[in-house]
């Protein structure tokens, strides 16, 4: 019985054994108020006792009652929606403000960090380099343990980065970008190894799409990543449909998620329902598992327990929210994140640039005429109706989408703050901005795609080939 | 709009798209009665041939009112059990009757066929040899498609076998190896290859037990099943956490699977609960890849749809019933089946024999002592209680354990028609016929403990290193 019991709470979440605990400690109470049987009282005495033992085996933490799991209070919320509230998880971002998300509000409702002052000048003091405008421009406005790589990276403990693409279909547009370049930055001021997974096969169960296809995407995603300007020694691109059969040591990781995550819960953290295929009931044990360094044992010489950073945009944080739930249960450590906000859509930035419309987006394959076109039409503007009237009350650099895309993409400080006091006086007029914007993409577009066709498919061959990187371990 | 109903209409299977179509025409029905307006009985019939259509798509038959698709119809059936049935699932075997499970009664529920003389008698002129003891005496007793295999053999076109072993224990039980027993005599009769799938995976998810452990009884079984007497040049034996990260074939394969069925599926056919690992539920696609040949390219040179034979207890067959509803709807052919009873447990045939009750089972590892103790001891008897009533009236050959295992595991027929009739007739006393069994298992056990030796962990290696088989595909 003791045993039966252990392993069935083996499988229990800290949350769900926490449920239990509680349940247990009211039925102790009730017993004790009904004056019932001493036997009866003592049996579930010992129950009780056994259960907040198991929850401290678990979670490393004593139980209190009223006080759920720490990290874990939010599991769950990925889907949820107050009334007023913002639309975020992976598949989707929706708000009714024109400003785009409450990124405050969701740091408060996702239970992760600000990244604040404190935290940039740390991570510029370790590592000597003004921080990237990224971090500088709150663009990185959120993280996880972010405190912890430092302690350990002051202290020579090295770690890798993670990051990812879902490849659903050939083109990419410059939001996909954001996590790439942010990458690159912290790849080359750590010096740390990279691993990139392109979840080709969540592609597959999701999409109309053949296998087939969606490796080839992949493949053609790659190309454009590789234009980032990632290192070849240090970077480890890999499809699932590929590398997932080519890793022993990845597939042990997923089944050991897997064998801990239950429906119900991937069901409160992505809204499966009973009619979704088993595939992507799975899934996220496949993207959680490269979280782990054990997945990459050529990569790690065969080490484990290496701590790994993950960049990403916001909505991906559930998938890490159960990684990080699992890990401890597993023998792993939990990852770090590194959330950005999400690069809004020329109409506005009340949902996401999406691939799927190709007026929503400045695609990387955009010919410079395109761009201006696209931008001079499409690009949502906070200016006045007209001339008259924005030079005497100026524009709205909030809700600017022509602005809001120069603080991802236009470098020099100096001049953003120029060209936003000369818009918010009315001196800028929109056509102005957005002229801007234009002459700070075509230049940006035209070399990636001059650097582009220099990775070969020789390249992207070497860049996906499991293998040593420069480092050791 | 229908592009998206077709999107919609692809992933549900051929029983869920039978349901849609017989609403469908239902709500027809109602309309036209309730003389609604023109253009929405027009919409609904639209609606209802666009079902139709993808129904005949899907299942390549033609609906018919009141007729499930064929196949299909018995799909969910294996964890449903009325008041007097036996419960029979990958996981449980109970009957009330002491003759064991009511087999005739399976294969209605089941929706197999029986394996009656025509079958066997047309099994013996394709290959020209005496059919095993097990197809003579109804060991293996009910098949699906045996007869397209003979078909498809006797115009010179191959299949190759699979079959398999979920490794929960380092002891095997003589109850394990009637598979491959008949296994080994189907790849020498037929000249085939063989494939053997040891599920360490879904140990490791079901059990209380480590990745390493399961996966260390995965090759300690290989041990016991190479010791069958497999061909090493047509044989590939392989663990499912080892080989599915050495695969992408057999990936591909698994998440292809795991696309075409819902958890609402998994629900009905295996029970699976909320509160289940999503490891366990996404695991039967895991059981269902080696039905398809591609998971092999090594073997078969990467061609596909190469035809599949599988021996295995009928406990299994959910399992299989569920490939075969997947197989058409991913270009793949169905695998056929021969089905065996269950092996009953020393204390009778109301469950099968269990590794983890050591009473319960003669297992490979015992002495002839033990075996002589446990069969004297344990064996459940058919005789009369006292020596006087059983010469006068007879012993129970239907009930008596040791009857059963000696139908096994002697392969002389006139033999045992004889001890059946001494026994019968009440010559033959309980413990001689104990006698009998013991002489015949020590010798076999000890030569297989025998062979067992001779398998090196090199030769093991080599069994489940993948590669190409002595066969041209």
């Amino acid at each position: 019985m003791a045993d039966s019991l252990n392993c069935d709470l083996k499988s229990l979440s800290p949350l769900q054994l926490f449920e239990r605990v509680t349940e247990q400690g009211e039925k102790v109470r009730a017993l004790k108020a009904g004056k019932a049987p001493k036997d009866e009282i003592d049996a579930a005495v010992r129950m009780l006792l056994s259960l907040k033992l198991s929850y401290k085996t678990t979670t490393g933490q004593d139980y209190q009652a009223g006080l759920p799991p720490k990290d874990l209070v939010l599991i769950n919320n990925g889907t949820t929606k107050e009334e007023d509230e913002d639309l975020v998880d992976p598949w989707n971002v929706q708000t009714s403000n024109a400003k785009g998300v409450d990124y405050d509000k969701l740091i408060v409702r996702f239970g992760s960090s600000k990244i604040d002052t404190d935290l940039i000048n740390r991570i510029e003091r370790a590592t000597g380099q003004k921080p990237h405008h990224f971090l500088r421009r709150g663009i990185f406005f959120s993280h996880r343990d972010m405190d912890q790589i430092l302690d350990a990276y002051e202290n020579k403990k090295s770690f890798y980065l993670y990051t990812g693409r879902g490849p659903s279909s050939q083109a990419m547009h410059v939001g996909h970008l954001i996590p790439f370049m942010f990458t690159k930055w912290l790849q080359e001021v750590f010096d740390v190894p990279l691993v990139i997974q392109l979840t080709d096969d969540e592609k597959y169960l999701w999409k109309d799409m053949t296998v087939e296809k969606a490796y080839e995407y992949a493949k053609e995603n790659a190309k454009d990543i590789i234009a980032c300007g990632f290192d070849i020694n240090k970077t480890f691109i890999f499809s699932d449909l590929d590398y997932l059969g080519t890793s022993p040591g990845f597939y042990k990781n997923i089944v050991k998620v897997q064998k801990h995550v239950t429906f119900n819960q991937v069901k409160g953290i992505f809204g499966f329902t009973d009619s979704d295929c088993i595939g992507k009931i799975s899934f996220p044990a496949i993207q959680a598992a490269p979280s782990f360094s054990s997945s990459f044992p050529q990569i790690f010489n065969g080490k484990e327990n290496i701590q790994c950073l993950i960049p990403c945009a916001i909505d991906q944080d559930p998938y890490f929210r159960m990684t990080r739930d699992v890990a401890p249960r597993i023998g792993q450590p939990k990852p770090a994140l590194l959330h950005s906000v999400f690069f809004p859509a020329l109409q506005g930035a009340q949902t996401k640039m999406s691939a799927s419309d190709p007026n929503s987006s400045i695609f990387l394959t955009d010919t410079p005429k395109q761009i201006k076109t696209k931008i001079n039409k499409h690009a949502f503007s906070g200016g006045r109706d007209t001339i008259e009237e924005h030079r005497k009350y100026g524009g709205n650099c909030d809700v600017d989408v022509s602005f809001m895309y120069l603080t991802f993409f236009l470098e020099d400080d100096d001049r953003l703050e120029q060209l936003k006091q000369a818009y918010t006086s009315g001196e800028l007029l929109t056509g102005e901005l957005k002229k801007v914007l234009i002459e700070t993409m075509q230049p940006l577009i035209a070399a990636h795609q001059e650097r582009r066709k220099q990775v070969t498919d020789e390249v992207v061959k070497q860049f996906m080939t499991p293998r040593k990187l420069a480092f050791e371990f």
